[in-house]
């Protein structure tokens, strides 16, 4: 398949009669791709039922005549001023009540039935004006669900939904209407929390201490399935008016909605790949690593990203806002080190990206972005990311097939299991993401291509290593996939520690079939307190007390079992450091026979079916096995068949 | 008497088949109580005067049935959500206006008079129907009050009560009808801040900057006022339909309502001890202490409260809550030290506590407090903290015996003082509980055991050193009281600071009799500045400008006086750090012809009548003068008659 | 001009029938001044309409008759609390959404017409009582305009005057009723923003991710202007009545409003100096600096406001209140070194202040400033200030006269550019107000006297250098008076970043005059990575790429331009640290003839017409060109005519 660019376009903020000139300069750029639309709302209908298709029809044609294909995006994201004051109540709520003010982004609350109508309707009108045209080559949803935390909303219309899905939840239940069996799975008689009925349930803020982790799970579990039902309302409509693609674009590090129920929706998944913000804004990594890499990105995030997105996207994602320079929005914002456009390009494409569109195509004087970067400068002279693409477009042009391949190690992600431990992390700053994301940074230091999978997977076949850490929930037939698929499996800490409902199941946790090994008790630690293993490397922050009579294949110092084994499944009962986690998954990979090489630190490898690329994220040349690797810089090596 | 151990048990969390073999492993391992009761009102009364007992007939039937004797808590803390509904204005208001919702626990203004008359209806039915209960052998009133910042409550019942308390706090002053006086009081011209009426008053919240400090003061000797209130409701009565001792639960480090006032209404104290979460959450130490100590606690802590709850029960006294393995509610959750569960049992018999209680019987495998450790596991199998109660069990059988004797050293604690501190700390992190604090170490450092008295001491005699530092208002008779004792006596700094509507009293401060001393000016310190003293030590944080004719006794550097003394008064005008307290409370010691002792890090001593009780808070054995102490060790030696 | 010293009293604080004593105590320490009433409404007019004029009869005359002058303050920064019921939506709201209720100060907000109203109403009964009162020799409106967060106020009454504001402003732009002017100049276009009309403009707070720029600008710019409005009436009626000089009592550290518009109605500035206070909470300084300085205050922080006052009164200023002994507000409050309250007050006259005042005569021994040291005791006694105020008054006795003169280095500093940089820091921790302090820093390193100008001055006849960093939004006209003024001109980072209405100009910025310097890129880095410059000292937190012909002046190490330069026009393209402006500012004034010394640390000076003034912040006794200097010592020696 050939890789393609592209770059996101706001014909609306610009003069109609640059348009031309402008559509001209991204075909030269070698770009293939434009996106508009998405926060075009005012502009397409100023007042209400008043629409203006013109300048949209005119700058799809410009476009569309100068070579490049339209990914035209639903306008939702920004409702305007007139729809809210027709429904002054579909603001979101924050979590101390107060209503989130119009005045710039995402203002609405995904469970105000008003607002998904009035969305129906522009999506109705867009999708059947423009379902047949042939410039427009690709949809998308929105735009970056749950982006600035909207994905939670506290209000009244959330409340009735919460009761209304609760009610639906427990309603095979058999026990009266279902509220019985509510109360018995949340242990509602703890604090005296039972309620009569459906209707006695609020929204779990504001609560003197805090709520019940059953009952804060279900609301996480509530608002992720109205992101999913608001994607799919859109998408029905615009299936039934065109034959294109359909994606949403989804914000790096969001996980307070589930994207494989959004993608399951959609034929593709696209993602913005913000690698410096992201260092300085959402990583969590040390100051040291800050400093490193504050002007390259984290070598590892994007990439978990990538493999991510790309089994979000079963196979079809694309980076649609790709960073060009200094953005707007972190605590500090620097520019990339010249090569690192290129770079962030080349590695996507490695991963298996369809499309890197850079964000945006000209830089706005004015309003909230005026200071993040585009292709161009304001006064339409040359950015430095323009260049880079100029290149990566010439550098595609001679080796435009990219091959994607299946991975022989997966690890899973599940957004529920993230939610768990945001509800009851039991010490500070834990959280799944970060101990899948340490998992998966082990893993890329060994050297190793990964494919995340999501949690309904039950066919493991192909893969030699599947590793499963901190998934809280783990369903009976998944735990007996995973003993019977053959690899190499771990599992710990954490994993399948509550039931459906956030209790703790008893027989206690991992009740893992053929694995004796019984988690007695837990304890958080003190950053400052790490537990030394024999083997190296540390236990922090986590730390899980092991029995049963599987094999004890990792132990503290003081000789407590920290990782224990039967057969192919391994119970890790700690959180390791990046030593530990080293020898742990190097120990396994050896027994699953796959090989693994310790990276010069900054270098990383992502292998496709006939290639192996290379990427320095340092500001150094680096020499690796496969040669010098400029600061940087990138190497295209052929695999030996 | 004999000390006897317990557990909080509750059977409306589990099937009413296992009750009697639970009953029985807490009667095997050398259990004498078991409270239940105190969460269970949507269980008692899960609609409205639909009461449904038996259950609770059957639970107290069981357990008496075993041998148990059973502590009653009425179910006040958890309102039902029934109960909300009728009463929607009884929740408390934060300080920034927002109602603290239903979905966990202590939700209820202690202002509201509805909710006060739901409390004497529940209590009066309980207490009817189980005040002559055999099995019934003490009661508690409510739980923990104040627990999660619940004793301040800014609503509109708690404003309405706070003026009908002025009212009255003010009414006899013959001044019209004592707005005058207060406006006066409170020096309420200072910003034209006078009132016309005692229903201009509003609640000191939200003001523009920081609300007249009398003002603030006021409002939290209401708050208190209304706690008293609430538990002499229940108290009153429980006691005429039962001769039971009634006691309330007291949680630690909670300093916002007077437990003495409580406590005077009541039989018993008892208190919940969390070491470890205490000093990941609660104690204030530096991180070297936290880390030290982590899977112990701190050596001093537990004392202090143990010390404290002695005086506020008269002599009377438990620990209700034992922390028994890891909790789920300070931000890491370590694991205790092997031993340790035993030596907090023991450290808080020789403090004279009649009965040990650990929290709880069985991990509850929902909820809240689901990663909250028990005597059991979920799975009912033992947790190592009942194999340790079975330990202190056996040896209380062969030497039940703990006699209390008055300490030589009494340390005065006033509420009213710190809510004056909390209103004016003057400098940042500066609190009165800090200062006793500090104060207590360097008496437990020194070997000694200490009572403590509430501020409505006014007879000292058996002791030979009285303390009383930071006590912001004292009363001309206490004063008095003090310096006609006859022992040594420490004051300052900040003692008698304040009249008793927070007015600086002019002659200047201590004025205290017999002793020329005046405070002429006051400083607060950044923490990297302290100021050095001649003779060792330093002053951190808060440090006064003595002038009068009395002997000075400790001088800074500079030669500024420190601490001045006449007679048996010695004044203290700053905030001394270990070195410079362990000087000054030792020249006092030997003043006095108290014997003292360095005691070896982490090591702490406390007398009975007969024995002295070794405790070695360190994670390594110490060898004492008694002679050699394993890590979390004990010893018990008998003193020279 | 003789300078006079003073105080500030409160009268109604005390028994009448101490005014004598403490007003004949007030002349006999050398005090000319005092200034009263400015928080007496409550008993001006205890109950609406009924006044109470007597006490401030007696008062002004038993001061007038001892022989002090009296300012006389409007009481309106604390209304009565019958006039908060009267007017209940008179209160300010947070950014929250919460009003500021009543029981401390400031508690209106300055939108709301009917407390304008109010404010008329009194402030005019006031004037026409004293306004011809032969002891009234000044005025002052209000107090502490902005003090505790109070420009900006998110009322129902503040949304209504931003529109009416914002229509007045968009008015004249012949675009239908100006809304599309508006949408244009703020880019609404950007995320669907569009206002039909003005009364869809709502307060730009609780947006849910951050506002448009240009629309927090704009309400920044309205709230300013409603302080200058409010002034203004009262000035206007005060005028009518009276023949003295109108003063507003400014508080340092404030720049949310323009202080340079209110001033511009006022005859004299005057400011409330607390070096202790405002070196631990206001300053910004690193912990050494704070703990160097922790008894003294920043040595320059004084100096920068007496002249920025200097400027907003036109040349008439005074210290309202200087700091007389430990206050009560800052996080640490210590005492000042023996001297400084001297030092102070002469660096005061040194810089042309008319008249310093100490706050406040005796210390309150109630409400909320009771911790604030005056120049007297809470028991009357001579405070340490008061001592130390006598040997200023006979110093000044003995040379009374201090003749200012212009200096030759022009800073310029304006409050929009402050309000701008606040709404869009770019880097966290970046402002406005920290950037001209720096280089204000940097000149008195150098051994210069600095004015400050407003950034309306056009006429910069007299100065040989003039900087103007950090001013977003510059004019064309002031840009060309700068081109063409004949000083060394310093201009960037960031200078004419923006245009009027905050959007990016095209040509990009700086677009000087005669200057090819264009900013190609911005970025923002951490602290902990700053850019080395070849010629020494590094840029941290702010850099931007430059491009163009003009000379390039600095360079980073890694060569790229950081200033540049064509004739007298310095462009500085980053924050440079205090090596960085030593070297660049040194290097202009080298070119504009102007000598400069490097000062011993904590050593600064101060020339007027006649004489050279030295003072030590140190600790510490240094020796100076002009001879030894003592700790906290002040040296005055006549300069060569």
């Amino acid at each position: 398949m050939q890789r393609t660019l592209g770059t996101c376009y706001y014909p609306e903020h610009w003069p109609a009669d640059i348009w031309a000139s402008d559509a001209r300069r991204m075909a030269e750029a070698g770009l293939t791709w434009v996106r508009i639309g998405e926060f075009a709302w005012s502009r397409i209908e100023p007042t209400p039922g008043n629409l203006n298709w013109d300048w949209l029809d005119q700058a799809i044609e410009v476009l569309g005549q100068a070579g490049l294909k339209v990914v035209l995006g639903t306008p939702t994201a920004t409702p305007p001023k007139w729809l809210l004051d027709k429904h002054p109540d579909m603001l979101a709520v924050d979590d101390q009540g107060r209503p989130r003010k119009f005045g710039s982004r995402r203002h609405y609350c995904f469970s105000h039935g008003g607002y998904l109508a009035e969305c129906r309707r522009i999506v109705g009108l867009l999708a059947k004006r423009y379902g047949q045209n042939p410039h427009v080559a690709a949809w998308q949803t929105d735009n970056e669900y749950g982006c600035h935390d909207t994905t939670l909303s506290y209000s009244g219309a959330a409340r009735q939904g919460f009761r209304h899905w609760l009610r639906h939840q427990f309603s095979g239940s058999g026990q009266n209407d279902g509220i019985e069996a509510l109360n018995a799975a949340w242990g509602n008689v703890f604090w005296s929390m039972d309620y009569a009925s459906f209707d006695d349930i609020d929204l779990p803020n504001l609560t003197v201490t805090e709520p019940n982790p059953s009952h804060a799970l279900a609301f996480r579990r509530y608002a992720s399935d109205q992101v999913v039902a608001f994607n799919r309302a859109q998408v029905e409509i615009i299936r039934a008016h065109s034959k294109a693609p359909i994606s949403h674009n989804y914000m790096g590090r969001i996980t307070d909605f589930d994207h494989f129920k959004v993608g399951a929706d959609l034929e593709i998944a696209t993602w913005d790949s913000y690698p410096l913000g992201f260092l300085e804004d959402r990583v969590g990594a040390s100051a040291e690593v800050q400093r490193k890499y504050a002007n390259q990105g984290h070598p590892d995030f994007q990439a978990f990203h990538h493999d991510l997105y790309r089994a979000v996207g079963r196979g079809r994602w694309w980076v649609m806002e790709q960073q060009p320079g200094p953005v707007n929005w972190a605590p500090y914002n620097p520019s990339p080190l010249p090569g690192m456009v290129r770079l962030w390009s080349w590695e996507a494409f490695a991963h298996g990206a369809e499309a890197v569109c850079y964000f945006r195509w000209r830089q706005a004087p004015f309003a909230q972005e005026q200071m993040h970067a585009g292709m161009l400068r304001p006064d339409s002279a040359d950015a430095p990311a323009i260049i880079e693409a100029r290149q990566v477009a010439g550098e595609l042009k001679q080796a435009p097939e990219v091959q994607p391949v299946q991975a022989r190690v997966a690890l899973m992600f599940d957004y529920d299991a993230d939610w768990a431990w945001a509800v009851q992390p039991q010490g500070a700053g834990l959280s799944y993401f970060g101990l899948v994301f340490d998992h998966y940074r082990a893993l890329r230091r060994l050297g190793l291509s990964v494919d995340i999978l999501p949690p309904d997977s039950r066919d493991f076949s192909g893969y030699d290593l599947v590793l499963a850490p901190g998934m809280m929930h783990m369903p009976q037939d998944l735990k007996q996939a995973l003993a019977d698929c053959g690899a190499e499996v771990l599992i710990g800490p954490r994993t399948a520690a509550r039931d459906a409902n956030m209790a703790i199941p008893v027989p206690l946790p991992p009740a893992f079939p053929g694995l004796d090994v019984t988690v007695s008790r837990v304890e958080t630690l003190r950053p400052d307190l790490p537990v030394a293993l024999k083997s190296g490397g540390v236990i922090t922050g986590y730390l899980e007390e092991l029995e049963g009579s599987a094999e004890v294949v990792l132990q503290t110092e003081a000789g407590a079992a920290m990782a224990m084994r039967t057969g192919p499944v391994t119970y890790m009962g700690g959180w390791g450091d990046d030593a530990a986690l080293d020898g742990l998954i190097g120990d396994l990979c050896a027994r699953a026979g796959i090989a693994t090489q310790a990276l010069p630190e900054g270098v990383r490898i992502r292998d496709t079916a006939t290639e192996r690329f290379w990427f320095n994220y340092n500001a150094e040349p680096v020499t690796c096995e496969a040669g010098p690797l400029p600061a940087a810089g990138v190497l295209r090596v052929a695999l030996p068949l």
